[in-house]
């Protein structure tokens, strides 16, 4: 597998082009096309998103959210964490080693992963990893939590 | 379109078979599981889904959970509120209009109703009388909000 570069995305017309591609593709994506038109954010922002490029073309993505440790309902100790959602590489492009990369991105930041692991995708989590939680309906709303864990840190008692 | 009866779904053995048919299976399913085997709750025990059968055979189902109004961030007055999930029809038994058949039974429990519009849905959404919401990224970290709003309820508007 070769490692591929993973980059912070701007946001500039020619980014938000590159998302329609994505199948997850949604109100945050418009948002951002609204306010880049609308002047509220600078053509170049930066976007919560990172990406891998081949040649000219986005063909993986990520969005990862600090999440501050006064809502951390997952860690112990309590503790920011980012939260990783919408990964995602393009059918053409999956196999290569590109969404490891990204995972593999995230978790080089030094602060425990959460995600919600989405359609039997289980399997990919637990190679990347990161291990399933216990379900808590009030916390977890149908989502299918995962989570990686740095040294050191562990499940949240309260949960469970 | 036939009008198909919408059933509140009991916890138990055949019923967790079932849910193995569906994409959207994940910790919330294998919680259930683990829930009955440990005796933990009781075969038949209500759960937060909805289906519709037929003959024998579930071929939809969606999960609703009742948000206490306090933990509001939707909908002006602040209200109690539906958040809807896990909607699913199986692939050879759609177009029969069974999801909107059990959207429908979400809208007639009178109360709003919100959802995380996943993978392009949007089109369904607002053939189903929802409307996307602003993108706010600290409440709806990359979900895709539509909601049903009732009579004489809208958007909070300290959201954005």
């Amino acid at each position: 597998m070769e490692n591929y570069e993973v980059v912070r995305l701007h946001v500039n017309f020619k980014t938000l082009e590159e998302f329609e591609n994505f199948r997850e593709y949604g109100q945050q994506e418009l948002s951002m096309k609204e306010d880049l038109e609308g002047n509220i954010i600078e053509n170049d922002s930066e976007s919560p998103f990172y990406g891998v490029y081949f040649g000219n073309k986005l063909v993986g993505r990520m969005s990862l959210y600090k999440i501050d440790k006064k809502f951390d309902e997952y860690f112990d100790p309590k503790q920011d964490y980012y939260e990783l959602w919408k990964l995602e590489v393009l059918p053409a492009y999956q196999g290569k080693g590109i969404g490891k990369n990204l995972v593999d991105f995230a978790k080089s930041l030094g602060l425990p992963v959460k995600t919600n692991a989405r359609q039997r995708s289980d399997a990919f989590w637990e190679k990347m990893g990161f291990e399933p939680l216990s379900y808590v309906e009030e916390r977890d709303r149908g989502e299918n939590p995962y989570v990686w864990f740095p040294e050191g840190v562990s499940e949240q008692h309260s949960a469970k």
